[in-house]
């Protein structure tokens, strides 16, 4: 990286908050996704939006790449430069600028972890809805420019519907302010959205204004175990024909209660073809009503066995083996690579089954779990990452995947992003026509194609 | 128009399906908007989305302007042709393709009016959200093209909130599809979003995939009176504060209460500053319990009185009055400008003595009523159309109460969109960076700008 450059970057923020030391730049080579790396030349670290608006600026007029970066947790190699040129960390922007409980919302620097936001709202009685299991480590910027899920799907939607207002920085420098702190406002193009999922390449997120909700008075956690994951998702299906929209309806295959039992000892019964987590939020009475109509559903639908924890603690206890899923399969190996495809929620057992046939006949070891109510899934291949032939089957059988969600009119990402890792699918999900539109839309925006390239958008 | 272009478009839908007549395109002059016509040259009625298709490559060929027209109910002169050329009619394009109560979705054309598509839900135990006052005659892609908001929007969300998928027709031709029939889905920006709200200027919506919600068991309304607004507003501060979250809170001002019962003769409480109307729906227990203490809320922030309706018929009888306003005005004078305002919810009782201000001192005659929950106002205004002073000072009036709605952190229009009416204060209310990048946008879609040009992101 060109000297000159990064003096006139210090010059901007500060000549600590520039780094060029080969040891930290090995740093934000990588993200959470394994296989993918590539240093940068250089790391800044902005903390108000002028120093970003002037930093992007320098950048544009020099032709420099530049990454956007919060925790750097995605799974989609959305943080790797793959081009080079600048990173551009966010965790100096940790403020909490305003929570507002009359207005019902909070308006935070995008390097405020998910966590911490919700941890404030809920010391003011509100819940901060979206919740990805990376939420301690994960930034609201990161939450914002993946469009993050979580565990909530379903019955809350995703980091989208909370969006109100976001103050960005344009890739030329200008500094924008979308929605505010209005629930209705439909005057211009909705960019609120439109930035919610790009991926840090179109806009930088330096503020965002999100709503919240008055938090449920009571939480509880039920499971069940099934023969099959077919029987456990008809549950599924039946508990929404019966009109409920639970906060949680999570899976786990046979593979992975294997798994979370060896890791965790918590007695799982490893013999089900299927584990479920059915949980709700709310009023007391309707949350205490939901949880036995479930636990009946289940029953009805064949379940083995059903329970249902008798309060928060148990819940949490009871969710512990969903969350620790991640963990108990990186154990198998030193190189894990988990997916994230969606499906109508009815062909999840359908695509669970493509998935088993698709490993057996690559003959790489491939677990699933995810989000049964949003039909979401987190295929997760275990392996040897010096067995370089078994990288480029479970490669090939992960295109297979893709390619099958596609045809059951699903997708290739639910809610990790495109990133580097997905961008050569992105044609067969969208059509060649919608990519070229992409294209141009990032066009509008970064005329020099400096904002993560390699990414969304190229 | 040139005559050979109306043979090729009655090539494409066939010579019945292509109008030019004075009288029919006089029809196609307005919208609901008043003071604003404009004759387009021809009116085309497609049927198919490949019809669509070939329509707007030839105008886009041609250079001939194309503006979208669903059932023409917009309030922001969106569907007059102020540039002329071919009004494009969706009226024809009414199948509902499916609702799959599996998977709480409906798929259906843009012509189907939201009163039908709901309906439909309704019969198969199904809630579909948006209520645009207007649902009996609004199709679903005007509301999408709009996205319509209505009564319900705290709760609920707006039109947004429930699209999942579209497939549209860009202006140079192209099929693209958006979303589809997941809950969770990040493959590429957000064109579903950025479609949602975008006038009929980026595409023509063709097909939409939308979300369901189980129907609630129970819808209860109340309605409490006040010696004033800021009373009013204040019990709907402290309805929130107590974590409520309930469907509907809409209010009439002293004036629109008056009008109101001279209309109706409901005998409302003419006396009072204020007329709140606090509703819910969810399951029974939940219900009942939310509306008691809304009352109680009510009565300690100081009302008059306080009555819950025992029924849904009675609550129907009683949101009456609320849906009554428009008409109920208008019959005071041959012309009645809406207009739709939005301010944080705890700044409405400020906005509403503002506008009352501004109306006073431009001696015109201005009541509001709207969404006290979302902050959301109709500001309306009856005046004589042959009095051109009168028209004249209205329009300045209004042009005063957008920037004082900007002022106080809010928009100039909540739900009823930018049309023709408010781009000459888009600028005001997003900044001239932002108005350029939205024109940029448009031009990423719409090179020729032939569709619905005059209006948003021109
Ligand atoms: C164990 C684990 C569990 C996870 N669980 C979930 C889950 O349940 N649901 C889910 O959706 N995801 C999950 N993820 C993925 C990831 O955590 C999320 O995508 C998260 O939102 C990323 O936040 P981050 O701060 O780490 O962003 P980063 O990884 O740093 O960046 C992600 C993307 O956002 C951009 N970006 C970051 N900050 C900004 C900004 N201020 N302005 C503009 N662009 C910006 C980057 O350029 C990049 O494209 C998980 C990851 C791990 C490792
Ligand atoms: C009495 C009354 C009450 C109302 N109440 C409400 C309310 O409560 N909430 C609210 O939000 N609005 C309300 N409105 C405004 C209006 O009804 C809504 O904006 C509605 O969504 C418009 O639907 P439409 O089919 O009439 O669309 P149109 O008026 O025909 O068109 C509106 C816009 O959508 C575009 N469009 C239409 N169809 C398509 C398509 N298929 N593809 C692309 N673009 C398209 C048009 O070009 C135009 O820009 C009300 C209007 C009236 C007259």
């Amino acid at each position: 990286m060109d000297h000159d450059f990064a003096s006139a970057l210090a010059n901007i923020v500060g000549p600590d908050h520039v780094r060029t030391a080969p040891g930290e730049l090995s740093v934000y080579a990588r993200d959470a996704t394994p296989l993918f790396h590539q240093p940068p030349g250089l790391v800044v670290f902005p903390c108000t939006t002028s120093e970003v608006s002037r930093i992007l600026s320098l950048a544009s007029d020099r032709g420099v790449p530049v990454v956007p970066r919060g925790a750097g947790s995605n799974l989609c190699a959305a943080t790797v430069p793959v081009r080079g040129g600048v990173v551009l960390s966010m965790t100096r922007m940790t403020h909490i600028v305003e929570i507002s409980t009359d207005e019902m919302l909070a308006r935070v620097q995008p390097g405020v972890t998910t966590a911490r936001l919700a941890d404030c709202a809920e010391a003011r009685g509100l819940l901060y809805a979206p919740d990805p299991s990376s939420r301690v480590t994960a930034t609201v910027g990161g939450n914002i420019a993946t469009c993050a899920g979580g565990l909530r799907g379903l019955k809350y939607g995703v980091t989208r519907n909370y969006v109100l207002g976001l103050e960005a920085v344009l890739p030329t420098g200008e500094v924008i302010r979308t929605g505010g702190r209005l629930w209705k406002d439909v005057a211009g193009y909705d960019l609120t959205r439109l930035l919610t999922g790009s991926e840090g390449t179109l806009a930088v997120i330096t503020e965002a204004t999100v709503a919240l909700l008055p938090k449920p008075a009571e939480t509880l956690t039920g499971v069940a175990y099934f023969e099959s994951l077919e029987a456990a998702s008809h549950a599924v299906g039946q508990i929404i024909a019966n009109g409920i929209v639970p906060a949680t309806l999570e899976f786990l295959d046979k593979k992975c209660i294997g798994v979370v039992d060896d890791y965790t000892g918590l007695g799982l019964r490893r013999e089900a073809g299927a584990m479920l987590l059915f949980g709700d939020d709310g009023p007391a009475e309707v949350v205490t009503g939901n949880m036995s109509r479930m636990r009946r559903i289940c029953t009805e639908a064949g379940a083995i066995e059903v329970t249902v924890a008798p309060d928060v603690a148990q819940s949490e206890a009871l969710l512990a083996a969903r969350r620790c899923s991640l963990p108990a399969l990186s154990r198998l190996g030193s190189l894990t690579i988990l997916e994230d495809v969606s499906v109508p929620r009815p062909r999840l057992a359908e695509m669970v089954s493509r998935i088993d046939e698709i490993a057996d006949r690559f003959d790489i070891r491939i677990a699933t779990f995810g989000h049964a109510g949003d039909g979401n899934l987190h295929p997760t291949c275990v392996l040897d990452p010096d067995d370089g032939d078994a990288v480029e089957r479970a490669h090939k059988a992960f295109a297979e995947i893709f390619r099958t969600a596609i045809r059951l009119d699903g997708t290739i990402t639910g809610e990790h992003g495109v990133g580097a890792v997905k961008l050569p699918f992105l044609g067969e999900r969208l059509g060649q026509e919608q990519v070229e539109l992409l294209r141009r839309i990032k066009r509008a925006f970064d005329p020099a194609g400096i904002l993560n390239p390699g990414k969304l958008g190229s």
